[in-house]
């Protein structure tokens, strides 16, 4: 679809073409050293197949030369094994995917075939500045045969011009999708529309599809993630109950409750909710809204002083503002 | 300013016809019967006179034969005495609101000359099927000398055709601006667009100025305040860290961020939230996004089930789903 038929499309309709991809574990795991338990996982992947989400994101594939086992749960590394043992041969509509840091992952040793693998789709994390080796890992993937994406991190803090040339360095490579990442939670709706429309016109020279992945430091991931969508995005991001680092990404149950497509359901994705979400956050897991991610997010700050601010359970707001600030 | 030209602005300039109305007291004192401190109003005054906003709301003009003045704090009565006392003759830039509800105030009595109160701004607020009797409290609040506004709630649920029919009625009538009000926290920006686009018309057409008064239930309000001045509605409603009923308002402190007029000063709201905010809540007021919340928002209905349900700590979000499923 082309993003004039997508402007036009009235949204009472849907897009067949709209994939909801389930980040819980991978950007939740941000908050809780990726220590969930299997039947949370379990759950999580036998609510994902109901709800009639696209793509189920089991985590990073972190290089275990690089990060410790013992420090982290087992989704950080994303083991094929780890992943079968919850999917088996995941004979369902529900695609998996896990993410590829530039530099964090050992990928030409650790992603094997597609064939021998549950895995369907690597998605490739980057820096605009390490963009060459994140082309690298694409193209390794793809050989391999999986879906490829390429998620731009921190493109707020980045120059335009550096975003078009790494948009046109992956208008040629195979990538097959192209995230929007509002890494900092600073990005007004507005803002999205001008980038989103950047990002959809590579997509239609290259043939590529566009994604968005939004934080919630200004209440605006879920706006954020429908404006996106309603000018051609495709790929959406979200996580339950908003886990994930710092205030969270866009609510899945939102989402859902949006679209319009009969084959997404909210009621599995409330149940899940209620059976693990307020758990995991009685036994110390911290996202969310709030004041100081706020303030990192209107500032267009990496949020690692509200989260600290934030686990050390301050309310002293003006003194984190006058730090900001002095950083800004 | 036509909307053509406010569609054209630049949002890094600004429009210095953007009035911000704090309802802090007036929203927020429906989740705490009104009973807040001499202190903490006193506090909120003279940080809305610090932060540059424009109008606050006081409360509401309730009668008092209507309510009982034992169960509630004085900020529902609203008496000129009382807010007199907080802002002596109030010599500064602030004006003051109050609202009065459509059959709940005794605006003949209570409701005095212009000349003789501290209040500036008389809101009414009203269902669409009380509107003959909304115009006739406009018409005696502005012959008294106040400026005057409508806010008509619940509009996602009223016909168009009416909604239609009421805004040509106050085009005709003294009002001096009409709000937008998604009672319920169930509009999209999209449909924000829309609705704007229509009061907008009505407000170019009669010389009326359009305001906004969003709830968060979809973690929308904020969103759709600023989709709403994006595109011409000048008057804005937010309160001190969401605090309103159920879901709560858009977050003053997320909108003084965004608005690009110098004249607001982010710095004295972080100071009010940080000594009272998170007291109230302590105390055990109750406000915020949650997924009951969200639910009723989903499905356009009152959030009164919601708030029974969140007073009651529930977490059964399946249990509440099926009965407002029953209710639609």
């Amino acid at each position: 679809m082309t993003k004039e038929t997508a402007n036009l499309k009235d949204l009472m309709a849907f897009r067949p073409e709209i994939k909801v991809l389930d980040a819980t574990i991978r950007d939740g795991g941000l908050v809780n050293s990726f220590r969930f338990s299997d039947e949370f996982i379990k759950d999580l992947y036998e609510t994902n197949v109901a709800a009639g989400v696209d793509y189920m994101e089991f985590g990073y594939k972190a290089s275990k030369d690089m990060f410790d086992e013992s420090k982290f749960g087992k989704w950080k590394f994303c083991c094929d094994d780890d992943i079968r043992a919850i999917v088996g041969e995941n004979n369902t509509d529900l695609k998996i995917s896990i993410m590829a840091d530039v530099g964090r992952c050992d990928y030409k040793n650790d992603i094997i075939q597609k064939k021998d693998s549950p895995i369907d789709m690597i998605r490739v994390a980057t820096y605009i500045n390490t963009m060459p080796e994140a082309i690298e890992m694409i193209e390794d993937a793809n050989k391999k045969g999986y879906e490829t994406t390429c998620n731009i991190m921190a493109i707020s803090n980045a120059q335009e011009s550096d975003v078009d040339i790494a948009l046109e360095m992956l208008g040629k490579s195979s990538v097959n999708g192209i995230y929007i990442v509002d890494s900092y939670g600073s990005l007004y709706p507005e803002q999205i529309r001008r980038i989103a429309d950047k990002y959809l016109n590579i997509g239609e020279k290259y043939g590529k599809q566009i994604g968005i992945h939004a934080h919630n430091n200004q209440q605006l991931a879920f706006a954020n993630t429908i404006e996106a969508l309603s000018i051609g995005v495709n790929m959406l991001d979200a996580t339950m109950d908003c886990m994930g680092r710092g205030a969270g990404n866009c609510a899945m149950e939102l989402l859902l409750g949006f679209l319009k497509n009969p084959k997404y359901q909210l009621y599995p994705v409330l149940k899940f909710i209620e059976k693990h979400m307020n758990k995991l956050k009685e036994d110390g897991a911290l996202w969310g809204y709030n004041i100081p991610y706020m303030l990192t997010g209107q500032l267009n700050q990496h949020p690692r002083d509200a989260i600290a601010f934030s686990e050390a359970r301050r309310e002293d707001y003006t003194e984190l503002y006058k730090l900001l600030l002095d950083k800004d």
